[in-house]
Parts: structure tokens; C-alpha cells; sequence
């Protein structure tokens, strides 16, 4: 064997990933004839990549470094918690302390912030599918216990994404992701994206546009029969779909709908979750009363894999009552509740809370909105700016009078992102929609924002003719 | 709110946790009325309760802790990691050095250690459930990839334990995983448990055992059909299932039906994987070549969530030829190939191979199993006393004459793990048949197993009467 650690060796870490690596969400051919793009280093906002060009980093990662990269307070703890207690469970009974302190603190931001008093026990996974997928499974355990088995189907939406186990995957309503991975069918209804700038008929108003949202949702439930539709699952806003900001009215309309129907809200917060939105959370900013969040990303600023599931009282009051003639909870992950991932969190919050973080996105947010709108707004090509707090979209179109899109295969939006890059801007090119988002870490300066604002009208200006071939104009 | 933080807060830890934690394979009403058991501190084999209470760890957390707990190189590692790149992600060929070098470090653990040179590539995650979840899709990716998709069923067996996704709780076949959470049917089917002791019939040879397993396994595939199966999913030894450890040559027949009707074997090497059978893995020790081998637990030393599927170059064949058609592989996790947990298996199979940890648990492994044999040999209630390296089970009947079980509803093997923990040994009661496992740290001692088998001993005269009681005998 080749000894690969030795400065002499010749096989390149290029060479050892494609020959060792199997890529998530990548083209094989693409990554067999180009290779990896290896990233070197982080700190801040600031990315240096295996060969030390640097980078502007307005990803967050895949929006989820909320507290900037590198903190020397959270690689502390880390190591501090792994010499206290690197693991243990949650499994009949045992806990931990990081566990319980983080538990008793997330649902305190909720009571605090998000106006959600009604959110009651908190359960732990490890990313934000497998927690989707908890969900998934909590709906159906919810409706044998309470004693409405048939009522477990469960409605998302067109552009939605929750994740890619085989369940998650379903709640998925991204086309791509379901292609060649035969999921099944029958549990999972997908009603109307509530993206207005795209999917508005011409001439809708917002207000006819929600109307009609809200008429095909009662219709969905009136086809499936509402004593089959267990949970609604919604983002609050759209991420992966393309910062999808709902018509104005929206959730408090759906939220009526589901309580007149009996289905449970799922909120993913997994995105917009812990200040990414300029709030604590979106479901204070949309005032919703979810029966379970959704958490991630955010939690642990992605130093540590870390999910949540935040259920409220009603659903917890039937898991109580059904304890006993059910038995334990037969349902878990090995590390649910890890005392190092908590640790972490706590770490997280700390940094959050210390620095004033959630104000932050809010402000900056609204700062890097402004000024990407203000330099956008002669572009041919650029369609729609729009954001909450640190979590922006641009949206692409072939012709800003019509909104025609630009062809899929075009991926514009691609062409634009890996741009950026090459400018020293990372910004990500998303799957549904000719869209690319900024989600930097909340930490971010308006100065650092002033520099993304220049970088990426510059490379819009770079790809302008480019562009122009595509839209054919 | 109260002030949660301040000792002199009178809100205790343990009402924390019983407001607060939703806790996974938990009873909700026995954990309301008694609360939770908290762990505070761990240092190699040694947990001390949050009371201050000292337990010799024979569990390794759960099967996971495999270098043992509280070690400063994985601290430091950690602490280095999460400062120089906390986090990045693997999605459109991004990647990181540590995530390539731990890549290509496991295919070359097997290709040296378990004979598999046609594993190819490695596809991470962050639990053994979404490892096997992910699994589930790449079966049914592989068929349509290759124009056979209707090829797309899979045989677990009964009392296999593959996660808890709702896909991974599918391959598990243990019935209260299933019982109120209304999994899907007619993708999985489940041939026999290989477990001789308890399910050969009345006067069977092992042998003759064996062959009614194989012709069982031959009878599902032609009732099934097989062009309508993708893939058989087994642990080489049952962990969850009781630590099972199959017939002489069944895998060497299981394989040659799998090979005949071209079936893909994924071997879980959750438990097993990493040193805990004497092996570096069980695909080494059954000469087994698995077209995929799900990996976790000790990849980390649970330090860390980590899994992975090491997939065949076969696999890779179909997915790269297909991938020009197909497009990317929209499958993958925010956290696959996170470069801290990489930077933690590192470190940490670095502290494997410098302490000769494999060999350690073979040698002591094969200690412990004696100690605990020869000291149990008397024990009216005491049936087989079982293990392969530091994966041991001592499995109970209420008639070592007849072999007959021990009523479910006795839970006798929790009244012995129980009682066992009061005593200061960790060992664990396992939810399908009456067994609990032994699964410490890989470093464990001589002298720590001649204690751990003088407190089990000491434990099994303490319950003996109770044992007797339940019997009936």
C-alpha cells in the first residue's frame, strides 16, 4: 500500500477522495471528471479552502453555523464535556445533566420568546431528518394512542423540504429528491407552494392568491376525508424551496383550517429555527401553535449533530395516558440526548444570548436585504430579493415584466453561485427554483455584509451576458 | 421563572428532566413516578452517578463506547478540530481532509483486516438507524439504476435490531419495536432468528437446524419471488436480539443463496464493527462479502455521531454508469462526513491500533466469557453463557433441563440488570428474549473483569429467589 501520510506521496487528497468518498448530493460523473472542492479552514464568516483562497462565507454552511465558525468558547466546552462525560443515553430513564438543563432551556425560549407556552417535553435526535422522521412516526403513535388510528396521513407542501430518510424524504415535496428512490406512496398529500412571486396566476392579487391556497387545502382535506389527515408539516418560511415568504395571512388562515379539521401542526423550525429569521424562532414570528417543532442546525450551530423534536402538552397528555397500556416509548436513537452535543448547545445559546445574536440577524439582516435590493434593482435578470433576518433570497427570471423563469436545465442560479465562488462568495444555488440564498452566520458585520453586497453585484454583473444567452433576449 | 442556575434553586435535576424530557425507549409512567437515573462523570470503565454512586461499566454505553470513556486524545482532537473547521458539509463535491483520510483509513481497515476488497466507497451519517435508512434507498436506487426495479424487497429476520427510523425500524425484527407506531408493510419480510439455543425444536441438532434455517430462507425467496428482492440485511451477530450468534456454516450457505439469486447482502456492523468481536469486523470473522456493511457506535467510540455504509464496488459501478441519466445522488445529510466526528475516529482508531485494542478484546473477551461461564456454571437459571470477544450475553430459562423461557411479563433479565447496577455493575437487559449483554470498553482489564464477574455472580445468588419464585419451581 502506499503510504499516504508521508508529504511524498503523490497521491493526492484529491485522488483519495473520489477513489474513498461517497458524495452526498453530488453528480458522480461531475465528481469523478472534476473532483472535490476541499475546504481548509473556518473562522467567523471567513473560509479558507485547501489551496488558501479565501472566502466570504454567506452560506452559513447549509444554514446552520449561526454563531460564526471556530469559536474557541464551544471548542472548550466540547473538550471539557468529553473529559466529564464523553456519553451516555437516555434509554429507561437515564439521563444527564447537559440533557436536562438544555431541555428545561429550550422550552423556556419557547415560553419567552415565541409565545408558546404550550410546548411541553423536548425529544433528541441527531439531524434534522431524523427528527422529521420521529415526527412522522410521532403522528401515527399519537392517533393509535388517542384511539383515531385511521387518521395518520399527513399533508406538506410543493417546495417543502424535511429531509431525506425514506420517511423524511416523503414529506420532501422537491421533485428531484424523489426520482430513482421509489418512496412510497399513500401517506404523504402535497398541497399548493405559497411562493407568490412564482406561482401567482397572472393578474392574481396576494390576497386572491392566498384565498385560493387556502380553498385548495380545504379541498384536499375534503377529497382525503379529514378523519385520515393526521399533521400538516410546514416550514415557516421556505428555505431548500427558495426563502418562500408566505402571502400575508397565511398560516393564521391554514392554522384555522387545522384546528377546524383536528390536525396536528408540525413547524420545521430546523432552518428557521434559534434567530436565523431575526426572531428566536418563526413560530413567534408567524404566532403559531405548533403540536411539534422542529429542530437543528441552529441548536448547535452544526459543531456537534443535534436535533429536536418540541411537542406540545395535548400530544404529551396522550402519550402519558397511553403509558401504561402501550408500554415504553419504544422508539430512539442511540445518541438522543448525547451530554456532549448538549454541552455544546448550551455553549451555543450562551454565545447567542451574550452577543445578542437573534437582534442581530434582525438588524444586519434587514441591512444586507437593503443593500442587495438597492444593487439588484437595474438588473435584467434578477427577479425578486426577499428575506427575514439573515435568511435571503435572489430569485432569478428570464423577464422581469412576464416573470418567465429561465429553463431548469439552465441552472442560471448554479451558474451565479459557482461565480460567487470564484469571486470569493459563497452563497448556495438551491434545488427547487432558479433561486440562491445567503444565510451567514448571525455574527456577521454590516462591513462584511457592505463586501458580500459588492461581491455579489459584481458577479452579477459578470454574468449578465451569460444570462442574456439564456433568456434569449 | 425560577432560577434555574443558582444552587440554591429548590428545583431539582430530576424534576427538570421529568418537566422537560421527552426520553426515547422510556416508560412515560414509570419514568413520572420514579424519575430519572443521572449519570455525572465516566473515566474508562468507570461511570459515577450524578449522587456521587461508583458503577463498573460493562455496557459501553450502549455497545458504543469502545476505547472508553474520558479520553484526553479525543478531547484534544475535538477541541483542535472544532477550531480549525468546525463544520462543512460534503453536498455538490465540497469536502474535508479529515472526512477523506478517515474514507479512505476504513476501506483500509477491511481491505487489510476483513478480507473485503471490493468495498469501495464509504457514505457517512449519524446514526446506525440512518445508515440502515439510508441503505433502505440505495437498494431500491441500485434497482432502478440497473432496469431491474421491481427488485426491490428486503428479508430481515426476526429478531434483528437495524435503528429506528421508520424505514430502519422496518429491518427490525423485534415486535414491540413495532406494536402501536403502524410501520408500513410488504417491503420487508423476515426469515428465521439463527438462534439455536432458544429456537431449535425439541431434539434438533445444530446442524439440522441450520438446514431448516436455509430451506426456510429458500422457501420466503420462492414465495417472494426473486426478481422482487434487492437485498438481505443481517447482523453477523444479533446484539439487541440477545447477542445470537448464528449456527456453524450459515453464513457461508446464507451467502451462496444470496449469490444464486442475486441478492445484495447488507451486513450491520453497528455492534459488531470496530473491534468488538476480536475482529476488526464480523465481515472478517464470517469471510462474509457484503455489498454494504452499515458502520457506527465504534467509529466514534460514541464520542462523536458517526455512521457510515461501505458500499461494494459493484454498487458504485451501477451508481457511476447511471449517473449521466440519473443525475446527482439526491440522497444525504446536512452532517455526512462532518469534519470534527472525522477528526474523532481518527484519534480515535488511532488510540485502537496503538493499544492493540482488537487483540485486547479477543484475549479478554475470551476471559471474561470463562470467569462468567465457570462461575454461573451451577446456576439453576442460568441457560447459555455466550459471546464472541467483549459482546457477551448470558441468556436465562426457567428449566436448564427443557430450555423453557421464562414468562415476557417476568422481565427477569431486568429484574437481574437492575439489581446488578445497585450492586456497581453496568450490564444491560436486552427487549427480545431474557438475556443481558456484556459490551465494555474494548480496554477493559483482567482484573476489572474478575470484578465485574464477581459482582454478576454475586448478583445472580441475590436474585436466585426471586428467579425461583417466578419460575415456579
Amino acid at each position: 500500500m502506499l503510504d499516504l501520510d508521508t508529504p511524498d506521496s503523490n497521491y493526492s487528497l484529491e485522488e483519495m477522495d473520489r477513489n474513498s468518498l461517497f458524495h452526498p448530493l453530488t453528480s458522480i460523473s461531475q465528481h469523478m471528471a472534476n473532483g472535490p472542492q476541499i475546504m481548509g479552514k473556518a473562522k467567523g464568516v471567513r473560509l479558507t479552502d485547501h489551496k488558501g483562497k479565501p472566502i466570504l462565507d454567506c452560506s452559513g454552511g447549509l444554514w446552520c453555523v449561526n454563531v460564526g465558525y471556530g469559536r474557541p468558547e464551544i471548542a472548550e466546552a466540547a473538550k471539557q464535556a468529553i473529559l466529564d462525560l464523553n456519553y451516555w443515553h437516555l434509554f429507561g430513564s437515564a439521563s444527564n445533566e447537559a440533557t436536562i438543563r438544555l431541555s428545561d432551556r429550550i422550552l423556556g425560549l419557547f415560553h419567552d420568546h415565541a409565545g408558546a407556552d404550550h410546548l411541553a417535553r423536548v425529544f433528541y435526535g441527531t439531524s434534522g431528518s431524523d427528527a422529521n422522521d420521529t415526527n412522522f412516526k410521532l403522528v401515527r403513535y399519537y392517533a393509535n394512542l388517542r384511539g383515531t388510528p385511521e387518521k395518520k396521513k399527513i399533508i406538506s407542501r410543493m417546495g417543502a423540504y424535511h429531509g431525506l430518510t425514506m420517511a423524511a424524504a416523503q414529506l420532501t415535496g422537491i421533485p428531484s429528491y424523489h426520482k430513482a428512490w421509489s418512496l412510497p406512496d399513500g401517506e404523504v398529500f402535497y398541497t399548493d407552494c405559497p411562493h407568490y412571486y412564482r406561482f401567482a396566476a397572472a393578474g392574481e392579487s396576494e390576497a386572491a392568491f392566498c384565498d385560493r391556497l387556502i380553498a385548495d387545502l380545504e379541498a384536499l382535506i375534503a377529497r382525503e376525508g379529514a378523519n385520515t389527515i393526521g399533521a400538516f408539516i410546514a416550514e415557516p418560511i421556505m428555505g431548500t424551496g427558495g426563502v418562500l415568504i408566505p402571502p400575508a395571512g397565511y398560516f393564521e388562515r391554514v392554522q384555522a383550517v387545522l384546528d377546524r379539521h383536528d390536525i396536528l401542526l408540525i413547524a420545521d423550525e430546523v432552518i428557521t429555527g434559534f434567530g436565523r429569521t431575526g426572531a428566536w424562532f418563526a413560530t413567534g414570528l408567524y404566532t403559531l401553535k405548533p403540536d411539534i417543532v422542529t429542530l437543528a442546525k441552529g441548536l448547535t450551530s452544526a459543531y456537534f449533530p443535534m436535533s429536536a423534536s418540541v411537542i406540545s402538552e395535548r400530544m404529551w397528555k396522550v402519550f402519558e395516558a397511553g403509558s401504561a397500556e402501550f408500554g415504553p416509548v419504544m422508539h430512539g436513537f442511540t445518541y438522543s440526548g448525547h451530554p456532549v452535543g448538549a454541552a455544546i448547545a448550551m455553549a451555543n445559546l450562551d454565545i447567542m444570548e451574550r452577543e445578542g445574536l437573534v437582534a442581530n440577524s434582525a438588524d444586519t439582516g434587514a441591512y444586507l436585504l437593503a443593500g442587495l435590493r438597492e444593487r439588484l434593482a437595474e438588473h435584467p435578470y434578477v427577479g425578486e430579493v426577499r428575506g427575514e433576518g439573515l435568511m435571503i433570497g435572489v430569485e432569478f427570471t428570464a423577464d422581469r415584466a412576464t416573470r418567465r423563469p429561465f429553463q431548469a436545465g439552465d441552472a442560471v442560479h448554479r451558474l451565479v453561485a459557482s461565480k460567487a465562488q470564484e469571486n470569493g462568495l459563497m452563497v448556495r444555488a438551491l434545488p427547487f427554483i432558479e433561486v440562491v440564498s445567503f444565510s451567514p452566520a448571525l455574527s456577521i458585520t454590516k462591513a462584511d455584509c457592505d463586501e458580500a453586497i459588492d461581491l455579489f453585484a459584481g458577479t452579477m454583473a459578470d454574468v449578465t451576458s451569460q444570462l442574456a444567452a439564456k433568456a434569449g433576449t
